[in-house]
């Protein structure tokens, strides 16, 4: 074999998803879009808010367009930046600078940047389960080794001894995803606070220093009063990963950054290493235009409330019906419990009543599958007859 | 050290280009914009062409904006990589399919990905010297390493003999970057045919796929009527790196593609790796807005005429001052041997006459200094007195 055998292996192995996807197209085309009920994709379904259109518009016709798309230095504009620190300092108290932030291509460009950053060949990088399957892919390119912390089993919120009986001499990160994809389970503070306490614990005990690293596309779509405790607040080691993917609508856009926390041991020397790892990866110069459109929009929200509508009635719904799953609290995922032998065999029957999950086997649990609520409304209550019907199947 | 060593290195190893950059900052706020004369960045200075815009508004005006600012599948949208693949066809006649286009976040991204699909562990990579700098970072990350085959001396173009000789049983993969950053050379037909029989020659001998990658962020900027080999049509394991950056004004929206060449071997195996690097790096799905865009503007380019304005001007005074330079055919730049003992001496004498150069050592080869010609007329003709004292101060 002449090419790269890992990386025609990842680009071959077809994920689930995108399997799903296809089959999705062909059975819409077969017997109409409003009949098929796709739960599979974590693409939003609520529009961006009307500023990012505003913003896009009056960036273009006030600015010269040779300075508007061209390249801003590495890390990011320095505007852009100070917007972003701004922000940070504004709503959770941390004293940001501009020179911590790395304006990057989105939540994958962040995590495989900060992963370049910080491991060595063979750090071990623990990730709590359920976890995004990708973050398999990013921990092994920058030669590390995924380590996974199996949750409490009715909250899905982390099993904190599990977790520091995992935590080895090899251990150089923690990824941390709140609100949870897949499971939609914000973590709680005490639950964050007992995280912090054993990477405490056990980086005094193997004299190393553990990173935290906050994985946080999700952290404005949450859904009552719940708070998503701001990681830097907790722990003084710990990288913030943010992309405006799902703040604002636009995950086709790619624009996020990386916030190093001014509290940490050799802060700015992380910072270097983030700058060196995004340039070695080839991630210089985040998205222009999208740069400055999010720093316009730093505190522009898209409108949540459909969110919290379909995952109230597909939730109360559910239940009702018999299905096991834990209340989520953000996201836009409801993780179920398969009341069949597998998550597959639960997936294929679902299939028969036209309705698409995602078995979540890949997630680091079995017997799960992933609802994906961002969809219309009209598709989570055409959905529900079937879903009753899929229930007296199993005889819930 | 608790981070990674090498990433921290390439983060806090400061480029001569970004010294320049804060020197040039500095200077300015000192003594006046115009009276500084920074050639020291490739950043295009012709605005984008009006389409641009046009396209950018009417998408935004005409598309559901949870489609264009959405997902589009990890290696492009469906209907902008047969925009890209049409126009392959259309300008080079090679029979291309969308399923062998991968769009990318730019160039750097597109090096990255091709790297990473191909390489294996300590495989060579050869590049044409002079080379921009970067190359030896991307081969780096994908665990290759570096060979330099050294130029014609008068010409710039490739000297066969010498590049026949670097070629190894490691050899896994060959860079060309024509029109050349920062030489401005357009490697000719002759040399193209030479460089890719020496290739099969050699593929031949050690019985192995050798790649060429052709870089082409300059493709389109050539001056008259030179032409630029299409090198798909005349080495079949090949791809070619795209960039919409330079042709279309864009250097800051990151978007750009990665062709496979469809008469490769196993061709459709070579792009399932691209897809895979792309998914380890976390490059899927390049931002989407501007794939429509690209995919709207794939026949439209800048208006080049102020370049080459600019090379007549600087090209034709400079030789006349004495200085010696290869005439450049193609991108922005003009490199100049050094009349000093060294490219630095020449770079802070130069500064002493406010012209910022960028001495090239790190381009492979030692003794030139790189002039980038994308800046206003005014300061080409603004800097004519300071070049002509600078030569008088060399006694040319």
């Amino acid at each position: 074999m002449s090419y790269n055998k890992r990386s025609f292996e990842l680009g071959s192995k077809r994920s689930v998803i995108r399997e799903i996807f296809e089959y999705s197209k062909a059975r819409k085309a077969e017997i109409g879009n409003d009949k098929v009920f796709d739960f599979s994709l974590g693409n939003p379904s609520v529009k961006p808010p009307e500023e990012v259109k505003e913003a896009i518009v009056s960036i273009l016709n006030e600015s010269d367009p040779t300075v508007v798309h061209g390249y801003t230095s590495a890390q990011g504009d320095a505007r852009v930046r100070k917007a972003v620190s701004d922000n940070i300092a504004a709503r959770f108290g941390v004293k940001m600078s501009p020179d911590l932030i790395y304006m990057t291509c989105g939540a994958a460009a962040s995590l495989s940047i900060c992963l370049k950053a910080l491991l060595d060949k063979d750090d071990e990088v623990i990730v709590f389960a359920p976890f995004f399957t990708e973050y398999s892919v990013f921990i092994t390119n920058a030669d590390g080794k995924v380590v996974v912390s199996m949750p409490e089993s009715k909250t899905f919120q982390v099993d904190v001894a599990d977790f520091e009986s995992r935590i080895s001499p090899r251990t150089k990160a923690v990824i941390i995803n709140s609100p949870n994809n897949p499971s939609g389970v914000v973590y709680t503070k005490d639950t964050v606070e007992k995280v912090c306490e054993a990477l405490r614990r056990k980086s005094c005990e193997y004299k190393k220093d553990i990173y935290l690293i906050a994985d946080e596309p999700y952290r404005e779509l949450v859904y009552g009063d719940v708070e998503v405790p701001y990681i830097m607040n907790y722990y003084k080691n710990s990288l913030v990963c943010y992309s405006y993917s799902k703040s604002l609508s636009l995950p086709g856009e790619r624009i996020g950054y990386i916030a190093v926390n001014p509290e940490a041991d050799c802060a700015q020397e992380i910072y270097l290493a983030v700058c060196g790892a995004g340039r070695s990866l080839g991630y210089v110069c985040a998205p222009s235009l999208f740069q400055r459109v999010a720093a316009r929009c730093v505190n522009t929200k898209v409108n949540i409330a459909p969110y919290k509508e379909n995952r109230d009635i597909l939730y109360g719904n559910l239940t009702d019906f018999g299905f096991e799953c834990v209340k989520p609290d953000g996201a836009f995922y409801l993780f179920v419990k398969s009341p069949d032998v597998s998550a597959t065999a639960f997936y294929e029957k679902a299939k028969k009543y036209e309705l698409l999950v995602v078995p979540c086997d890949d997630f680091g649990i079995e017997g799960y599958v992933r609802i994906a609520y961002c969809v219309d409304k009209s598709a989570i209550v055409g959905s529900l007859p079937y879903f009753k019907a899929l229930a007296q199947d199993y005889g819930l």
